[in-house]
């Protein structure tokens, strides 16, 4: 009992990587996540949310060696920690079984291998939650970041493909963007151009790695790497040319004479994944996706889980992607213990704080479509602290949003405190003796200066006659 | 690349004490969270969130030892961890800096207390997000669980005690309960018993956890326990008849003779202590939480921050609370490096997983406020998957929620699909080679079998309809 005693020194900022979010970037975040969950909500997806931690044996081996890196891990308690400290040599393993999310993908893996929820087939769902990776903090890359994902699970059909791309391109037009890429590509032609440059399969990973870099490195950039990676200067060459012939086009269908150039250097595995991608971007051009598509053949999507088609969504102003995601036919499978059941899948998953960041540098964000705060600062002189209280409850049953000035100060004061950062009530409510006595409350227009004396029980009345005609 | 191939037993549930949320779980969380929200804006509050990960800096030492203790710890990674481990002994301290937050009041009080933020003088701030305590889980307790606070910071007016009182109090209204109780107490209160019963003050925080235990050991078993921790007989029963002379009444208002009885018995500091809850219940006559609110001497609060008021809201069918809070004068200043800076605040907090267990054990949720999935399942035959799409797209269109079945099938099967539990379409639009051609589609009722061939662009219109005659 009793605090505030001991003094010490502590930081008063966020962790590293980590944000407090003020009022105000709520208001835009929450603006944001609303058109997001409308939009995915009206394309059937259906909402999940899974814990923050996880146990470390669902998460390890789905993401790569990098990702596995990258994970926080929860440092056992008590008896486990003292068992593990007495070991001798001690290792990162023996100190945690549990981690954070690193995405919403395993976590949806985990709940769909989990027979006992009785699911549909057909798994539709969206997922908006924060998700944590130990990763270096950038331009719109932080450690603790929310993703808005949407999955079909259970199905092959390219249906399923098509329904998250549109879902996601129509939340981005939605906010208002017109102008991104969703670049999308294939697995399988990327390991068939693999093949047809004759590279090593050993190399396959390797090789990704560097055509996926074409946009940032370009092509003799891409060359070099190649050959630092060991790939020969012939099959280095022959890839970046499958890779550009179809790249510089762009086009999936219509006038798409790069991609049957392309398909005619696949063996038939390949000439078949693409086929599917010409066959995805028809059933793209009937939704909003259409305009924005492009087949983007360097596309590799760093995560391991991937087996078909990956999509990427760029604009100009971001390196790297607003979101990403593709389809994972193996990764559900891992949660089944006998190995047999095979739950194919595809999902895509938008960055909220990236598409955060490009809104606020373009400035699309309108002040009236996401105003916090009251409606109302409550000021007062003169008058009991029971009866402010009584009033402001009386202005509240009628809907309004209002802040009680808590102290006694000059009326001058209180009207200048409406105006603080933070607060911003655009209307004061005023009441001294008079009113009280009367039932009535004087109302204060803070920006036009109009003002009105009013029966207390018709203060709503007015006051969105005031909020109608500012808007007009 | 490539995933899938090995195979490894992964259990499928959440780690214990956590949940996955499913859609109807979603439902009811959601239907909470924003009646939540809805009241607390009106009482004037402005939304703020905080990152789930703190710096233990900020953590450690502002919930006494069992809190401490509670705290989830990071693991440091690579370097970090590499010297940590080099170390002999190594201990809990050198392997982890960051941890999880435990509540909502210590990083608000980090956030008021970092200057940078230019927040307002008084800052009435809600915040709903998880919180994360290493507990034995039970009913209504998880290790993972959210609250929903109501803080306002920098004032002593007692007006801020009654805006998070009738705040929370209006939450519940708002939800359904009309039988819950806010216990009130005063920390000098507190400490003015146990001074009065002689007790010495080294022993005060033991005899105040043994007090509060009133309502679930009784009488005898609290002298009990008071006499265990080394308050001499006399003490105990001098302290106990204390608390039961106002306890047994209830009242801080109106015919409160136990109150005044009690005030008798104290020294000025509790008198005044006393007088200053009296005329919080006067305030609070004036608002939702009048009808609610009873007087609890007995009660004490664990967390070691509290230096006023203290709150705790309680059903009859749920051991333990509903939410809880009180005055911490103290805290903020521990934030300020020169331990000048003094920031009164208050505060209130709901736990969102109690008033959900009572609230699904009451059955209070009705099933038309919470539906969650698709509006429409979207069923064809007979056409292709392109002209699916844009079907889907047209209806989309037009504001319908719309999910489609992705796979070829027999008709009756995917009826049969728009019943599975989590997907819930009550409605299917049968989509034939027929309809396609005319621009039509059939719509089905499947509750009632009522069944409708329209225009592809008036489904909307029909279906509204539907819905609302289900309503009616």
């Amino acid at each position: 009992m009793g605090s505030g005693k001991k003094k010490q020194k502590v930081s008063t900022k966020p962790p590293s990587g980590t944000r407090d979010f003020l009022p105000a970037d709520i208001g835009r975040r929450s603006f944001v996540i609303d058109r997001v969950r409308e939009v995915y909500e009206r394309y059937g997806f259906v909402p999940l949310e899974t814990p923050t931690i996880e146990n470390l044996s669902t998460l390890l081996g789905k993401y790569g060696d990098e990702g596995d890196q990258l994970l926080y891990r929860l440092l056992h308690r008590r008896d486990n920690l003292s068992r593990a400290l007495e070991l001798d040599p001690v290792t990162e393993a023996d100190l945690a079984d549990q981690g954070l999310r690193y995405d919403l993908t395993v976590p949806l893996a985990r709940v769909v291998g989990n027979t006992s929820y009785n699911l549909p087939k057909y798994f539709k769902r969206y997922q908006i939650q924060p998700v944590w990776r130990a990763d270096r903090p950038g331009r719109g890359r932080f450690r603790e970041f929310y993703q808005c994902d949407v999955d079909i699970t259970g199905t092959t059909s390219l249906v399923a493909e098509a329904e998250v791309c549109a879902a996601v391109a129509e939340v981005l037009v939605t906010l208002g963007f017109s102008d991104f890429t969703i670049n999308i590509n294939h697995r399988e032609v990327l390991r068939a151009m693999i093949r047809a440059a004759g590279i090593d399969a050993a190399l396959e990973g390797s090789a990704l790695v560097a055509v996926d870099k074409l946009d940032k490195i370009g092509e003799d950039g891409v060359k070099k790497e190649l050959g630092e990676r060991g790939v020969s200067v012939d099959s280095a060459t022959t890839l970046l040319s499958l890779v550009l012939v179809a790249s510089a086009e762009g086009r999936l269908v219509g006038l798409a004479d790069g991609v049957e150039l392309l398909r005619t250097k696949l063996d038939s595995e390949g000439a078949a994944a693409l086929g599917e991608l010409q066959q995805l971007g028809e059933l793209l051009r009937r939704t909003p996706a259409g305009a924005y598509v492009r087949f983007a053949p360097e596309l590799a999507r760093g995560l391991s889980y991937y087996t078909g088609a990956i999509f990427e969504i760029t604009v100009a102003d971001l390196q790297g992607s607003l979101g990403g995601g593709g389809r994972y036919d193996g990764l559900i499978g891992m949660f089944d213990a006998k190995g047999k059941k095979q739950v194919p899948s595809v999902g895509f998953s938008l960055g909220l704080e990236r598409i955060l960041v490009v809104m606020e540098e373009r400035e699309m964000f309108k002040a009236e479509e996401i105003r916090v705060g009251p409606d109302v600062l409550l000021c007062w002189m003169g008058v009991d602290l029971a009866s402010i209280v009584g009033v402001a409850h009386g202005l509240r049953a009628q809907g309004l949003r209002v802040e009680v000035f808590p102290e006694k100060a000059k009326l001058g004061k209180q009207l200048g405190y409406a105006d603080s950062e933070g607060v911003g009530a655009p209307i004061a409510a005023i009441l001294g003796e008079d009113e009280l006595k009367a039932g009535e409350i004087t109302l204060k227009h803070l920006k036009s200066g109009e003002q009105s004396r009013v029966k207390i029980t018709e203060a709503s009345a007015v006051i969105e006659r005031w909020q109608a005609q500012a808007q007009a």
